[in-house]
Parts: C-alpha cells; sequence; structure tokens
C-alpha cells in the first residue's frame, strides 16, 4: 500500500446523502426542475445556461437527432440483428459512425468559422464586411486545397430545410453570433467563388449556432453523437418492432460477387 | 443487377425539399417547438409524449445523467487520453459498460416489476393489497435464488437521495402508475423479507417510472444510456480542460504487481 | 494523498529494462520464437499450448476468420465509410456485432455440450453411449422450449465444408475430446428428433475444439473475436481499395419507405 | 422492388457447398494448413505470405499483444466489471483506445519512414547515407514543430528491450528493408539532433517492419489492435478468474475531489 492521487472534478462527487453536480443539489436543484438539454449543456460547458440558450441547443439537438437511414442507423440496426442481447453494443456501433465525414460537419463548420473569426479584429459589422471575410476565408481555404464544410447535402441540393428554421430560432433567443453571420455570408458569397450553388447545410448551420453559444469546438462533435444518440435508439426500437436489418444484410450478401484484385 | 427490397420505417425519410419524422415536418414542426427529451420520448415509442410524461421523462434522464467517477466514466477519460482524436470512442467505450451490472439496474427493475404486475388481474387498489403483491414477488424472486433489482447502492446506504424527488415529480405530473406503486410497497416490505433494511435505489425508481411511461422494456436501458451519454460528455469535456486519466494509468501501472496462477 | 490497493496479475509487469509476460522474458523468449496463435491460447489460459494445441487452436482461429458480408463486416464497413479517420472505431463497431446471434454460437455450444457432460459421470465409452447422452441433451433442450445450438446454417444447408476438415485436425492432433465426440453425435441423433436434418455448423464445432482445448467457456466468444477481428481488417482494408459501403448505403437509403405504425 | 447494386469483394464469398477466401477454398486449402498470422497477413493484403514474412509478421503480433495495465486494458476490464454480460463490449472498450497516442505509434512511424523515403531516390546505400537521410527528415519534422515518431518510451528509458530481438528476426528471414534502415539510423542520429538520447522504442520498430512488409500503411494500425485484440482478451480472461477492476473503481471513486473550475 502506498500514496495515491487526488482526482479532482468540477462535475459530480456523491456522499453517503447527497448527489452534488457543478456544486448543485441533483435532487433539490435540478431533477425535475431543469430539461435534459439544460442539464447537458451544462455537463459541457459547466455554466448553467440561460433560457434562451437553452432553447436553442435543444433546436439543434431536435434538428440533428435522426436522418432516416444513414450509415450509422444501418450499422446501428446490423449490430442489434447480430447481437440483440447487447442495446449498448448496438447503440456504441451506430455511435462510432460519428467522424470526419457524416457526423463530423458540425465540428468542421464550427472550427472553420472559427478560425477565420480568429483573425478578424474588429469584427465585421456591416453584410458587405461580412461577405468580404466570407471571401477571404473561403478563398483561402480553396487555394489550401480544402474543402469549404457546411456546404452542399447529397439529398438537399438546392435548400436544406432545417437551416431557415434554426437561424430564426437563434435570431429569436438572441443567439445570433458571429459564427453564425460568418456562415450565412459563405452562403451569401460562395456561388461566385466556387463557380456554383451549394446550400448551407444543417450540419453545418448546427455547428456555427453551438460555436455561437460557447460549446467548446473540441466538445462539438460530441453534441452532435448525444443528438444522434436519441436517433439511434429510435433505429433499435423500431428494429425491435418491425426490423428490416435481416432484409439488409440478405440483400447484400445475395448480391456480393467475386472479383479477384489485380 | 436485380430486385431489391424495400424497407420501411415509422421514422424519418426525407425528400430534396423536406425531412419527415413521424410524419410530422422536422423544420416546420419540430425544430425550436419541442425539447431534446420530447424528440427522444417521441423517437423511442412514436407517439408525442403529454406535457405531463414529456417533465417525468426529462427528470429521469437528468437523474441518471451522471454519477461522478463511474467505471464507465473512467473508462470514456482512459479512452480519450489513448485516443484524444476520437471523441466518438471515447463517448462508445463509456456506454460499452451500460450492461448487467450498473446501468442495467433501471431496466431490470422495470422488467421485475412488469412481471409481477402481469400476474395480478386485477390490479391492487389498497397499500395493503400492493404491499401483499409486493411480498409474493420478492419472496418469489429470493425462492428462485435471484436479487431483488432496485434495492441498495454502494454510497447511499440509508436513502437515496434521487428517490423521493422522482416520487414528487411522477405524483405532480400525474404520472404516478402500477409500477411505482409496487415499486414503493417493495420498498416497505423488503426489510422484513430480507431481513435487512436496502433502500430503493434511485435506478431503480428511474426504470419503474419509464415502465409507467410506457417506454418498451426492451429498449429501457437505452434511455438510460441516452442520459448517461450527457454525463459521459461532461467527464469528456473536463479531461479537456483539466484531465486525471493520466494519472488514473499511472496510479494503477505503479501499482501492478505481478502474482503467477495457481 | 492517501494509501493505494495493489492491482495483482499473471499476465504482463514491465521495468525499465524488461517486459515479462507469464514471468516469461517477451523479447528473450517470445517474440520470433511463437506464433500469434500460441502466444494468444497462452493470453488467455496462462498456460503455453503444446505443439499440437497450438495447431488446433490456429486452425479454429482461421475457420472463424471471415464469412463474406456478414452484418458485422457490413456494420464495420459502413462505420468506416461515415469515419475513415477511426480505423479502431470501424474495428470496434464490427465486434460488436459479437454477441447471441452470429458469432455466439461457438460459445453456446461449448456451454451446452459442458453442460451435457457434468452430468455423465463416467463418460461415454461407446458411440453407442454417446449417442444416447446426445439424445438425452437434445430431447431435454427441446423439452425446455430452446434450440439446440451448433445445427444448421443458412448458406449451408446440408454441410457446412468447415465440419469434416476441422474434425480431421482435432483427430490428427489429438486433441478430440468429450465435446467434439459428443458434437458428432448430436449430428448423428438430431435428425430423428427434430424430424429434419440440420447439418453441424462450423461455428458449432469451433466451440466444441474449443472446448476440448481447454479454453475457458466464459471466455470463448472472445476467441471468435479475435478470429473474426483479422477478418474484418479484411474488409477495412478492402474498403479502402475497393469501396462498397457508399453503395450499400445509397441502396438502403434509396429503399427507405415510410410506413406508419399501426 | 427495383434493380440493386452488386457488392464486389476480392475476400469470401460462398455458395451452399463451398467457402472461398481470395478465390481458395478455406476448408481445402487454408484450415489446418496455414497459421492464424499468415491468414491475417493475406486477409489485408490479398497475398499470401512468403515463409520467411509470415515468421516476420508473427514475431510483430506477439511483439505489440499486451503491455501490461495500459490505459486500454483498464478501460476494457472496467467495461467487463460493468457489463460482464458482454464480453465483446469490454474488448471493443478496449481496442478503441487505439488512437493517436498510445496505439497509434506504430502506423505515424511507418508514415514517416514513407515520406522521408519517397524523397530519396534513389534510397541510400552506405550506413552514412542512410544516416544523411535520417537527419533531414528528423531535422524537416523538428522544424515543423512536429516530434519524432518511435522514439521514447515512459517505462524503458535507456533501451526498449523489444528493438534489437525484432530487428533479428527481420535480418534473419531477410525482411531487412528500407524503412528498418531509415529507422535505425534515426536512432543513431536522434541524439546529436534533439540534445538528449530517446531509445527507438518497440512500437515504432514494429511499424517500420510491418511497412518493409508491405502492410499499407492506412491499415497499420489495424494490425496493432489485431495483436492488442490477444491481449485485451488476457486482461478479460484474468478479470474473470481474479478481478481487480472494482478495485480500481473503488480507488478512483474514494479519491474524487470536487474542485470548481475558475
Amino acid at each position: 500500500m502506498t500514496e495515491h492521487s487526488e482526482y479532482p472534478t468540477a462535475l459530480g462527487v456523491s456522499s453517503a446523502e447527497r448527489i452534488m453536480l457543478f456544486g448543485q443539489d441533483l435532487a433539490a436543484d435540478l431533477i425535475g426542475k431543469v430539461s435534459f438539454g439544460h442539464l447537458a449543456y451544462q455537463l459541457i460547458t459547466l455554466s448553467p445556461p440561460s433560457r434562451q440558450q437553452a432553447r436553442v441547443f435543444e433546436a439543434v439537438l431536435v434538428a440533428l437527432a435522426d436522418h432516416g437511414f444513414t450509415p450509422t442507423a444501418i450499422a446501428a440496426r446490423l449490430t442489434y440483428l447480430s447481437a440483440p442481447d447487447s442495446v449498448q453494443g448496438a447503440l456504441a456501433a451506430g455511435l462510432l459512425g460519428g467522424g470526419s465525414r457524416f457526423l463530423g460537419v458540425s465540428e468542421e463548420t464550427g472550427t472553420f468559422l472559427a478560425e477565420a473569426l480568429s483573425n478578424s479584429d474588429p469584427l465585421p459589422d456591416t453584410d458587405a464586411a461580412w461577405d468580404e471575410l466570407a471571401r477571404a476565408a473561403v478563398t483561402a481555404r480553396r487555394a489550401a486545397g480544402g474543402f469549404v464544410p457546411g456546404l452542399g447535402h447529397h439529398l438537399h441540393k438546392h435548400i436544406d430545410p432545417r437551416v431557415a428554421v434554426l437561424v430564426g430560432v437563434a435570431r429569436e433567443e438572441d443567439q445570433y453570433g458571429p459564427h453564425l453571420a460568418l456562415f450565412e455570408a459563405i452562403g451569401r458569397v460562395s456561388p461566385e467563388i466556387l463557380g456554383k450553388s451549394l446550400p448551407l447545410n444543417g450540419a453545418g448551420m448546427c455547428g456555427a449556432m453551438l460555436a455561437d453559444l460557447g460549446i467548446p469546438l473540441g466538445i462539438l462533435r460530441g453534441v452532435v453523437l448525444l443528438a444522434r444518440c436519441a436517433g439511434l435508439l429510435g433505429h433499435i426500437a423500431e428494429e425491435m418492432r418491425n426490423p428490416v436489418a435481416r432484409e439488409i444484410f440478405n440483400d447484400v450478401e445475395s448480391h456480393a460477387v467475386y472479383r479477384p484484385a489485380e
């Protein structure tokens, strides 16, 4: 037996009588008093959201929760088919698709916007100035061979129906900040620079809004995963009621063909 | 190229212009209009919760979100230490602990209560009758060599501070149903049968409440995982701010000793 | 700072100069001297396998490594599509399908056989006596409403091509033990009891062989997962070379249809 | 019902009578005839390894299989503690730590070496010329603000005991290629450039060897994960025999202290 470190935390510690979270009493101050979205915001940022921030945060979670038969939803269903004894495994399998290509768009957009904003001091104060900043950011990203995150959607080719509603909520709640302003400016200037019109997509919009809400960029993907967690549970619950995963598996297996590598 | 099955779903399908969920328009009907907890309930059950059901459901999610340095939180932090490039991996690693021993209590309690209720027709209508049903259920479980789920807590040995508050919310919102009634009766009768006093625990209480809310038993563990998802994000975000996982790893590694198997 | 437990292990501990595994020197005694299959056997059982045991163990791993487009392989590919930055996530997603339905057959078969053997003392010593024990085990399982694991295959309806080869290897290496004897007897007697002919399948055969090799039943599924790990890496590597996951996703998404729950 | 794509694969396809892998008959050509390491190499590269390549590949797998109480092993044990019903979950949780910091070293080293080699045409043919290339590569990486992968180890501060043995196996089997030559040269020149002596570590050495074996760089981390899979099963099996995870959890939980964020 030897000495042992202490592990400090600003989250929860419990005694026999009380469960504390951020110095608040879970039973007396939080259960039944705040929404789950409110608590999630505070768990991530340590600060309780204002009523306005909470509404915007919940709107983002609602917007991101489900997208039908995405690769992650299909993976969760196939995993449930294989291992119906482990709901946690099916859920985890679905969340593991939360990487750079599909669920990562919000984080990439937030990060892209934050970098561009950090190069602008003071911030623009007219639409024209925002457009100029947007033009510089998009042009620089293109020159570096990268793509601009938050534009385009494989289904919603002309307009992503979530975008206008989300902007509206942010405005109503006075949470329209510089990330959103820059993102909307990118939407205005990108057609002339890219030579084609790509709509702002919902995932990118959510990234801009979360950045304006003060969610740290490094955990921004985590918010998307929390939202998607609810959607994946919907798919797993449906797989319990009306399964389709075996049919998907059969369709894939029966269309496999052997083609040797060259 | 050959024929292909259709994959029916009662969740979401999208066209170029619209994203539909349960036949509702995501942008027009849901974003900014319902809370994330409301949407999660509907994703799982397909029915929109009443205002009362939503409040109880959110109270349960809040109660289950975090428990400090649980095995799952530690696993998530260690995974983030090893693979900081993959927040989804750290989150998934934490959720994978959502099995029979820790996070599974809510599901086991809900299932245990539902089985006992299914043997009682009509349902009891007095406290004495509830006590009798509880006595029969506990006695039968003990006779079968099993343990009664939802009783006892390794820290909260006398009382789990969440329990009374949760019951209060359920009563306020008129969501106090037969699972809760039976669970409270078990709390009353178990000392005499078990020969020791084990308090009702919060996880079991949440299981009873979710069962009364109509969450299917098979997905009940999933609700706990959704709640825990928020808590795990809190731990990962804290690991980004003030890491302790390396210290935990060092403490464990430096106290490893070789002891050959007999 | 306070006192700290020690954590005993019969596996590895390292000093600045040496890495020890089971009391052997990793560099001097193991690297380049034993196969990976040999080491895996020893990691699981703590005993070094004989040359014969190692060959049977490796044969089982080879037999279980890949099965084409299984649900787990498809889930791994879809996860790689979504998160190509995280090979570990794609692999983990695939392994999470290692549950009761697909990859669990080996464990279930090993457990079923071990239970039946534990009721037979002494063990049978003639084919007729083995058949009698098999008949009793199959009949009891059927009477209990369960199904007999290790029988039947959705593709190999008449004969699973791995079975005879695996039995041959076990016989050659003198590793044909009671689990295998009982499993083969089940193959002989099951048609008369079940009223239809279901071939012994490879997964069940591997379960019987692993049980005869002394792999603890509780970790038997882990051996299957180790084998499948290699197959999943094959699928992920192929997804890097010649991807099909996006096509699978597109095919599923484009055949989704909304059908409200009744 | 509509048309359906085909999914080509160079791995396995099965008919009712046969299971084919890479055009070989699994039962007739592979089971009992090749080692698991051999098959894993072929699953990843599609080419059967020579006897020499197979021995080097297996030596690497053996070298990487276990490292005692690593963060990944601890995470797997804690997950098993929480969810003992799901071995696959505990294994997956452990593998999810296979990211950039711990298990990623082999991949980073292989990639770093391959990039440096791609800038050298023809390849060096003397030790002095290798040293020059090494010096250029290390200096460039340092100038770019990056660190040189494959150097240093938190425990093996002077020498990693695996390194010399691994080099020996590669030489014996005539698999000592340019990645290894450059890696050894880095070991020679790095002290003068870095101003301190950091030993080549085993993980980096394995990366160099795997690159020389022709493993594609993108899947190189996957080989490490396969090796670690065996080690993690060892930890899970030990957790079944002589658990320590609850003690680890208790030690951490009892040393948690609340410290509010500033």
